[in-house]
């Protein structure tokens, strides 16, 4: 790799991929980095935005004829992609278009809680696929995921004073059985720092990776947010009999409308908290079982906000929400 | 573990199962084996024989209730499946039933040449769905792939000298593309040896792990056979295309008819040609990318036979093949 890297990102108005671009450009690595943009997104106000913060824009369609995408990915050095979870299809043709376009990695959009590769959350699933195509081309991969953000964590409280953080469309979640299942938090801030130092590190090529800042229960989340808040906290339990009914509700649901992305989405919510809340699948433990490298072990030096910052900065009205735009 | 390991086997009268059943009792470690046997098949002869050598026989279903088959892995702190690749949905109820039981490590039936897990063999896919089972139930594993037996390497010889070792069933191989796709070989008797010395390494547990004795070529192959039997072989090359149409041609059949055993048994052969024959995925590098370790860095003392003292054997008559009682 010449001293600057190349990096083409898909995905880089998401949360995820404007955490990843923020990351890549404050960090000591010199990157370049080139978004790949749907042709119809192209006016969207945040790629002006890129462009003036110095990343390069390109019109693509992931969709469109291959040779257009591989144009797109020549001189590019890694490819991250934090395509919607939605599209995850489209994926399979960036990872082919990389492939023939030579790029030395390839990232694919993982960056989820530690859930296994089957039979507990339907798109993770498919990531596993992509991941399985990615493999079968041969294409030098990572997999990242990146624990359960502190931005969607803290419950509402009864002073509404968080209510400026979560996302209109973001339910409220009860808590998993007694309360006590641990599950890897991290900040979204955090996330593309994390990414900027994985993707250049020769040890983590063709791994599984799992980074995250802190582990909390949700009675530990509840009590730091009372403690900090001078609040009293409503606690809503629910069994693994009620949480798996939810999930078998949402899939009816979805079976009725297949195309129906509310659905979908609605499925996927219900099976992921089936998955962090109740399982409690989402723990470093379970990650290193599954062979996930560390990023504990990989950068101790790594200097992370804690969810306490977080929760002090929340409540002084300066943290900033996610799915807010 | 106390210190006799205590292993439960099903399949111990296969051709990966007998060796694997060598290799524990031939093992410094000391092993007590219990072979899982079904009941319709208790009175096969290899039983009386398996008995004979200290092996513990258990008649029980892996299809029946599971407290029976929980029973019948009581105390036993390893569980290897050495089922037949057409039965491997079967091995799902074998590793709930380890679950419950409380194995400390269960090992699945893999034991072939490496394949990227989606995409290229119809049953690898079983394979790695019965992984992420695994995985799912959080059961204690290790995934051992063991390379392509020197015994269905070698093809026969104009004097019909080898036709004693090539099993009837067995279909004569082309030589895919210019016959320079290298493939990793292991001797049939030393694949046991490796398992025994795997399943008690506490730096395989939750992992992969790729076990061969020599990478050949096709060509290196023939080279070597002609040089030791002084005969000249005909070279019969494919290319991808044919080596693919075969596949499809295979598949059409067995659309034709599911349940047609012999069907899925051509492609799997098909598909397994073209993995190692076309593709060139049976190798220590591309098993390395998929994140397996190797025997060759976690056992580098392993004595094994070499594909050259195999053909010197076969020639002399004294070699054993396989599929053949």
């Amino acid at each position: 790799m010449s001293s600057t890297i190349k990096v083409a990102i898909v995905g880089a108005s998401g949360e995820t991929g404007q955490s990843i671009v923020d990351g890549l450009l404050g960090s000591d690595t010199k990157f370049h980095v080139r978004a790949l943009v749907r042709p119809e997104s192209i006016s969207k106000p945040i790629n002006a935005d890129l462009q003036g913060r110095g990343v390069e824009i390109i019109p693509v369609s992931l969709t469109g004829p291959e040779e257009k995408l591989v144009e797109a990915l020549s001189g590019i050095d890694i490819v991250i992609s934090a395509i919607f979870f939605g599209s995850l299809d489209q994926e399979i043709h960036l990872a082919n278009a990389a492939k023939a376009a030579g790029v030395k990695r390839f990232v694919q959009s993982a960056f989820m809680v530690v859930i296994p590769p089957r039979g507990v959350v339907d798109f993770r699933e498919k990531k596993e696929e992509n991941l399985n195509h990615i493999q079968k081309i041969r294409l030098p991969y990572t997999y990242i995921d990146a624990g359960w953000w502190y931005q969607i964590t803290l419950p509402r409280l009864p002073s509404g004073r968080l209510d400026y953080l979560v996302p209109s469309t973001q339910p409220q979640n009860p808590i998993g059985l007694d309360g006590n299942i641990p599950s890897a938090l991290a900040d979204i801030k955090d996330v593309g720092r994390y990414v900027a130092r994985i993707i250049t590190d020769p040890r983590t090529l063709n791994k599984r990776v799992h980074v995250y800042n802190e582990v909390y229960t949700r009675n530990q989340v509840y009590d730091l947010l009372e403690n900090l808040s001078g609040e009293v906290l409503e606690r809503d339990y629910i069994s693994e009999a009620d949480a798996k009914a939810r999930v078998e509700e949402a899939r009816t649901v979805l079976e009725q409308n297949p195309a129906d992305f509310t659905a979908f989405a609605k499925l996927s919510t219900s099976q992921l908290f089936y998955s962090w809340g109740i399982r409690g699948d989402n723990t470093p433990e379970y990650a290193d079982y599954l062979g996930y490298l560390s990023g504990k072990d990989l950068y101790p030096d790594f200097e992370y906000a804690t969810l306490r910052d977080y929760v002090v900065d929340a409540l002084e009205g300066k943290a900033k929400g996610v799915y807010q735009k």
